[in-house]
This record gives structure tokens, sequence and C-alpha cells, in this order.
């Protein structure tokens, strides 16, 4: 491929899409595929989020594409939830050293995960705000809560236009977080518990989940990292005949046998995935913040581009 | 080192630890360390298990462990929970190959996890299974249930003596799983809540959790693999000063800041570790059924050396 | 960060250089270190290939530099020779599946590297090619001959504008390889040295390496995969007092404690990076086809705005 | 697996073996496989060294192989070379951290490579010890030498018992090296052939190569690692119909296409490795210094188990 000044994001994509092998391969088509999801009314969309995303830059990206109503349906680990929250309180982390004295930073009160800090401070206004907005929630709607229904709640109630949980209560996209509980919300909301008023039924979450499989025309799924969030999404659509579309990044290994690293057409065996539909997947072996902005800014730009000729 | 014929599963561990350098070094230490937190009776001791590790061979450790009280608390997936039960139930895996067409696996009927095979009728048969250990489970037992609680009635309806739940339930281990609903029993118990009485309160697993770390004298871990157990491990222990000990083993990559891949230096920043305790620490990056084995063979070994020289 | 429809490459990575943490962030900040390291004319620049780059697409973007006055020296394996020369021939590889049956492919006369495939033919016909230009370079030059010398005289008989050789060749850049009798070259140059004289002496090449290091003002490299062009360019720079900056892509592991996964900041214990100038080093852990271009179309874009601002 | 106190090593793999997934499965079919292998008269067996496997902790492990008889040729990178001449020396490497602050390290004069120290002092030192073996080597065989060539003459005259040069020189077994120059000895060979006859030709070391390749009843390769090493042993084995039996430990990853991590299956298609013959082969992913003892010790016990039965 030749490279010039001023090249388009999707110009980029597309001759990465040309020379077709390894994972510039992979991510070229990702951006033709991703397009393509997200041009076709007829697909419900799914995007799990595994990893420290939101922290990673990524948070606007997602309630962007929640708005611009691209996304159906968001399934992701607890981190992403209080990372989204920490920004909407107006907090922020910070950009450090991953090689750092672990101890010093535990004395000046920083948290660390890689180059990501946070101060202490930040997780203990979180539980504040947090316990501000569960007392704003009625009573009923805390008690034998699915998660995406105390999700919706709490977005309907952050103030923040960027805020995932936010613009996914106002569009009536649904949050799920199946592992919710295991996050740093997790242990305020047990104190919570014990003084008010508030039960999870995470079995409950299966009603809405299933009713966005069931009722999708085709389905596609961007997968970003595995973990829980991959793997319920795979497993749900064992309801119907698999995913008609999808694409993941994971910087897991296949080697150890594990879901988070498996490529997409393992998925096939299981019928989480069409077998015909192999084309319409890449299973893209790499690290989401340095991949996954390239992907969307290119479908987005082939999206408006479509859009122009059509006029 | 020098090798040779013969030697004991100690004496290469050790041999490996005087090295003391890369993985090698980490899996000698490993070795001693796990060795003290079972000799020591005020370890509280926790495993968590993450990836196909029931699948991978590992089951019967995990069982005898904990039978023979070296383990106080079980963290784990989903995944883990059924590779127990298929067992328990007299079905198997079958050793595939990672190379597969997984179409033709789907049409088979077999469903492929890297090189562990599963014929359909396996998970058909779960559910059956399960149903009716559910069924025998009091309801007010299955109303409103921690996780752990409902792990326990099935374990003691288990009729294996190498099932870990069985074994777990016998000898009142709890088994923790923030993320269970994740899993091949999911949508099971979502049918069987829609007919009859079941629902979980994962809210309430923190009762006993935080009991436990309330209570530990000194509290070590063993970590296998990363995702929910491990973080939830970590991050329960923000309840008191952090682990005394641990041990982790996985293959998923430091550089995505993702916590799976995080070594445990960094958890101290949290307060999730003793900063002054790393010495009895060990990130070892690596396949877990390539390394658990020889780290608790030579620790048994250890054990029992030690028992020998004090008669 | 905000994505849109129409952005440039260089606001894409200036977004993510915002964002500045876990790889995104270090992908941002490459983009900035490389235009940096182009436009200062004091800078000599590295740029050391691993990996089947050509093959992967890049070879274009590597002569294309060359031409442009980017690059001054080109560290590589044989790999990416071998990959150079066969498209100077007209041949070309074609794009197949990584999960192959690699014993029909064998039958079929079909070499597979990863989802890469070449016909047998091609390597025959390198051979014949390869002969005919060994032929015609004089013998005085094919004896007791350094590397970098043997693939100057090839450059300036491979008629392709397009070949790194060539265009190197024409530019007076020399190219290293240090272990080129490691390629599909190498039988074929040993049968030619059977009959006709040919005879490579690698420690020529540091005359010319060393004179390199010894007179650069500024030193930059451009470290893509591990192996032995990374080491060898870090390992010369001892000769001076280490690079100034760089940038290295790698998805070689840290924890096996091989010099291919090292991240910078370690060579500078060895004296082969100024410790004053981590600042002008991005360390990115990541797979070179799907973020090496990003960074170079990001650069040549910045180099323009920023001609075009002084004019 | 079921495990105990005082199972022999041999007992631990065959558990491995018999559980038979994930890499656990490999391991313990690795050490039939190398059994076997080292059992067989017929094999011509080649090792392979990559990564700092010397400094490691394995070094008496390969000369006691080759002084056995089991290895009949290596072929290394320059760093393992380095690292069996540093201890022949009598220095030694240390243990640090890895995470260490580098510009400190440097100003203490000490060099790292993750967690393993070396001193300034020590690469001073071994110039020196260098520069006087060079010296007592005739002048013409250090002219225009092949590169085994060389390397046997230096171990001839290192005087350590746990050598691999003095070994392999005494055992007559050949120490292949096609990137030797790039190592810490490359810039003093250099300076040294400035003032003295001193001369590499790589090109050589194909005929001894090339002889023992076609001379093979049987072929195996124990591949330690990628890199240049594992590449040169299976593309000569292109000379023959490709290896008989291999084992393979490699952490690098699948994904990027490289030879580093590509699996033996993949040689197939290039005819380095038989097709009939993948059920003698094991493709481990891990790292090296954490395996490859348990599989060697293993394998030892056994082929001492078969020949106690035999008598």
């Amino acid at each position: 491929m030749h490279l010039r000044a001023g090249m388009t994001v999707a110009e980029l994509t597309d001759a990465m899409a040309k020379a077709g092998v390894i994972q510039g391969g992979r991510v070229g088509r990702s951006a033709n595929i991703v397009a393509e999801i997200f041009s076709d009314p007829d697909y419900t969309t799914f995007i799990t989020l595994t990893g420290p995303l939101c922290h990673g830059g990524l948070r606007n990206i997602f309630s962007d594409l929640i708005r611009w109503g691209y996304i159906d349906a968001v399934v992701t680990n607890g981190a992403n939830i209080v990372g989204d929250l920490i920004e909407a309180m107006g907090h922020h982390h910070y950009v450090g050293k991953e090689d750092a004295d672990d101890e010093a930073l535990y004395e000046e009160g920083i948290n660390r995960a890689y180059d990501i800090y946070f101060k202490n401070q930040t997780f203990i206004d979180l539980e504040t705000y947090f316990y501000r907005i569960l007392d704003e929630i009625p009573e009923e709607k805390r008690v034998n809560s699915s998660i995406h229904g105390l999700l919706r709640e709490v977005g309907l109630r952050v103030e923040d236009e960027n805020s995932i949980l936010h613009v996914a209560a106002e569009k009536n996209v649904p949050i799920f977080s199946p592992g919710f509980v295991d996050c740093m919300l997790g242990i305020p909301m047990w104190m919570y518990s014990r003084e008010k008023p508030l039960s999870l039924n995470p079995l409950k979450d299966f009603d809405l989940f299933g009713d966005i499989v069931f009722n999708a025309k085709k389905s596609g799924a961007i997968l970003l990292g595995g973990g829980t969030p991959k793997h319920h999404t795979q497993y749900m659509h064992t309801l119907r005949e698999g995913l008609d579309a999808a694409i993941q990044i994971s910087s897991a290994p296949v080697a150890d046998g594990s879901l988070s690293g498996a490529p997409l057409r393992e998925s096939v065996s299981w019928g989480k995935l069409h077998g015909e539909n192999l084309e319409m997947t890449a299973t893209i072996f790499g690290e989401i913040t340095s991949i996954f902005p390239l992907i969307i800014a290119s479908a987005l730009e082939k999206i408006e581009n479509s859009r122009s000729k059509q006029m």
C-alpha cells in the first residue's frame, strides 16, 4: 500500500483491506463490516465492553454511537460503568507510568490500572454520588430489579450528555452487565442494601435480552474484549440461529482455551454464529484502544460517503 | 540447573527457584509460597478459577485440595461449575483438534472450545439433571438466594466424590461466582424461573464473603486466570488490608490495561495486597494447565517432607 | 474522544494521543515522534523489519519512505528481502485462511505463513531470478562481501520502482541483515557458492554501520518487530550514547525475558537509549500491519501541515 | 488428574498427557515425544535456543544433554553463546526486579534483561577473555571460517565442564548460529578483525548442516523459542523430506504471521515437516524456563524406566 499526506481514514482502511492479510487485513475488512451493520436497518447491533475502555478514551465514541442510533444493546463489565460515572461526576483519571512504585502510589492515595491513575477520593466521591442516585430511584424499582433495569434508572438521573448510561437510558438502549456486582460499586451497593431496600435479580435480565435476540431480523455484534460480556452476547444468540455478523478485537491468547481468546469461527460449532456468515466476521487479535477508533472513524466516513452518493 | 532421571517434583521446582529468573523462577518460588500458605493454619485461602480448568483436567486437583482442607473459599466463573457438573453426571469432553472445521462440527452436534469437544447431548442432559436438582431444593432456598447459597444446595445433591460442588458443600467451603448467570446454565435457570420459583440476589453473597475476609488472620490467594473471579477476590480484600500472600497464573497481556493481566504489584496501589508482602507473591505469566499441576504437586511434597521432619 | 465522518488520519491520532493511555495513547504519541524524527534534518533514522511485513502489504510504505529521504538505514530479517524480490519479479502471494489443511496445501504446492499463501513455483522462479542477478554482479563484489554490499549490488539490478532493495540502492541507503543467510535465499546462495565465487563476511558490515552511528547528530529508530534487526540496531548504538528517539511495535511478550519483547526503557540500562529521552520513545505492544500504517499516514500529514504553515 | 505428595516427575506429565487438552496436554505428550526421540538411535536430534535460556538457568540442562549424547546439533542465537561464556569465565548474572529504574541501573553500571541483571564489568571481562581465546586459535581457522567452525575452536579452549561450547566441541556436536554476529561479541569480533585476521563466512555453515540433514535416518527437533534458530532448522529440513518429530515451546503469538509463533503444522505446507508425522509433534504455547525442565526431567525418567524394564 502507498500512504500519502492527507488521505482519509477510510482510504487508509481500504488500503489495509486490499493488502488483506494478517491483522491489518482484518482491521480493513472490519471497517467495511461495521459500515454495513450500521447502514442496514435490519440489523440489531450489540456492543460488548471488556477492559478499561471508558478510561482508555473510548467513552464518547460509545455514547455517540448510541446517540446516533447505531447500537441497540450494550453488554459490559462493571468497570466501564464505573468509568462512565466517574467522568459523569466530573472526575478524571490521570495519565501515569506503567512502571510505577505501587507502594508509593498507595501512600499517596493513588490507584493504578496500567498507566491509568485514579485518586482514592474519586471512589469515595463515587460512592456518595451513587448513593444519592439510588435514593432518588423509587424503592419498587430497586427491589428484585434486573441489572439493566437498575442501570436504566441510574442513567436517567445522570446529568452528562456524554454519559453512556445517560444516553442509553434516553435512547432506550439497554445496558446488560451480568457480572455487574463485581465492580467498584459492588461493596457500596452491598452496604446500601443493608440499610435500604436494594436487590438485584440477574435472571430477570434474560427477559429483555431474550426478546431482543428473538426479534432481531439480523443480529450483529462488535465484541470488544473477552470475558463475560463477550460470552454472554454469544451465548444468548443460541436462542436464535446465531449472530449474522460480528467483529471481535481481543488481546487474549487462543492457546489457553478460554472463551476470551476464541476466534469467532469457534462459535460456529456452538450455534452462536451462522456458519455461512464467516465472511461477515473478523477476528482481530490486538488491543482495543489502538484499533477500534480507526475502524469506527472509517465506518462513519463510509456511511457518509454512501449517503452522499445516494443523494 | 542439572536434571536427572528420578528427581522428585519438589527437587525440580527447587532447581527452578534457585535459577530464580524469568517465569521458571516464579514457578519455583510459587511452590514454596503455596506450601507455606497451605501449612500455616492462620491462612484463609482463596482459589479463583477462570478459563476451562475443569475441562482441562484440573477438576480433581481442586476437589482434592478442598477435601484436604487447604481451600477456604472458591471464586469461579460459571464455566467451571458447568464443567464440574458435566463430569458429575458421568459425561465427558473429548480431546479434539484446535484446527477444526467448525461448520462440520456444528452439523455433527459437537461444540468446540479450543481442542475440547462436547456433544450437544451433554448440554441437553445437563439441563434435565440441573432441573431435577433444582426441584429437590426447597423453594425458600431458591428464592432471593445468594449465588453461593444456591451452589451449596446444588452441591449437597450432587453424587460424585470428585465433584468440586459436592466436596465444597460437604466441607462447608463456599463457592462464589458473581457472574454465574453467564454460563451454560444461565438460560436453563431463566427458563426454570419462568415456571417455578427461582431468583438470585448476588448482593447477598457479599455477606459471607465479607465475613470470611474480615475474620481472616492472614489471607492468601491462588489466582488462576483473570476475569471476574480474580477481580472479585482482590476487590473484596479492600475490606481488610489486602491479601497477605498470593500467586497468580494468567496468560492475559499486561499491555491492554485490563485487570486480568495486571501483575500483583499493581494491586498494592489499590490496597488489595499488602505492599510489604511482595515477597510472598508470584505473578506468573503463563497458561494454567501446563504450570499449576507442577506447583501443587511440589507443594504437597514439601508439606509432607516438612511433616516427616517434625515427626 | 469524539469521532466523526471525514476526520483526517492525523486528527484521529491526535485524539488518541490526547486520551494518552494504554496502547492507543502510545500510537497517538508515536505519530508525533515519527513526524519529529522525519522533520528534523539532524536525525539519522533507522527502520528495522521483522515478521512478514512486505507480504503484509507494507512494502511500498517502506520504499516510499526511503525514496522520500526519511530513512537512512534499513535493518531487516531475510524474509522481507525475499518478500521484496518476489514482488519485484512480478509474483505475488495470495490471501488464504489461517485455519488450513496444511497437508492438502503441501500436495497442492502451496506454502502458508498464517493467512499468506505462496506457490512453490514462486520460490523456484526466485532462485533463477536471483542467480541471474548474482551472475551480473562482478566477481570481486561477490567475494568476502559485506551483506549490505551484496544487497546493494542486487538492488542496483532489480527493475522495480517499488522495490525496497532498488530504491535503497539508488538512494544509497544501506540494508543491513545480520542473519540474512537464514532466509529462502540461503540454500540457493550456498548452492551458487559451490559453483561460482560467492562469500559473505558479516563482520564487514560493522564498518559502515559503525560509521553511520558514529556520525549521527541525533539517532532515531522505528523498530518493527523484535529479533535480530531490533537487537542489532540497539546494540550498535552502544557505540554512541544510545538512541535519541525510538518507537517500537512488537507483539512479543515481555515476560519471557527476550529482547524481542523488551520495552524501550529496558535498553536504557544498556546504554542503547538515552535515559533522558524517554519522552521521545513509545513502546507499543501490538501487531505491526494493523498499527504502523496509521502512524505513518498521520506523520506524513503532520509534516505536510507543518510545511504549509511555514509557507 | 489427582496429585499427591511424592509423585515422580513422569507420573505428573503422564497425568497431564491423560487430560490431553490445552497446553497441559501438549506438555504431557511432549515428554513422551522427547523420550522417544532420545531413545531411538535412528534419530538425529536438533535443539534450537532463542531467548535468554542460559541466563534463565537452563545452561547445564543443555550441556548435560549434549554430554549424554542426546543432541546431535545445536542451533542458537548469539545471546546463549554469550550466556554460556559468561558463566565459563566464572561470572554470573543477578536476580533483579523487572520493574526497575533503568536510568539508575545505567548509572550503577548494571544491564537488565527483564529480571536478569549483569554488571558492565562482565562484558568488559568477556571481551578480554574472548580475545585471549581468539589469539590462541590458529590464524587459518580464523579466516573465512564457518561460524560453527569458529565456535568449535572456541569451545575447545573453554575450560568449564558445564559449558555448552566446551562439551559440544568435545563431543563433536556442531553449534550453528546464523545470526551470531548480532550478539555482545559482535563489536568485539569486529574490533579484533581490524587488528588481526578474523572473518566469518556463514554460507560455509551450510556444508555441515546440509550433511547432517541429508544423512539423518530420522530427524527430530526441540525448538525452544522462535527467531533465526527455529527458522533455520526447519528451513534446512527442506533438503530432506522434513522433520520426523518435533516439539516447540514458543511464547510468540500466532496472529502476527511471523515464523516465531507459527504452529508446527504450518511447516507441513512448506515441506519442513512430514505431514504424516503430526502425532510426533507438539506445539506448546508458553514460556520455556517454566515448561522445558519438566519435559526433560520426565523424559529422562521415562528413558531410565524403559532401560530398567529391558534388563
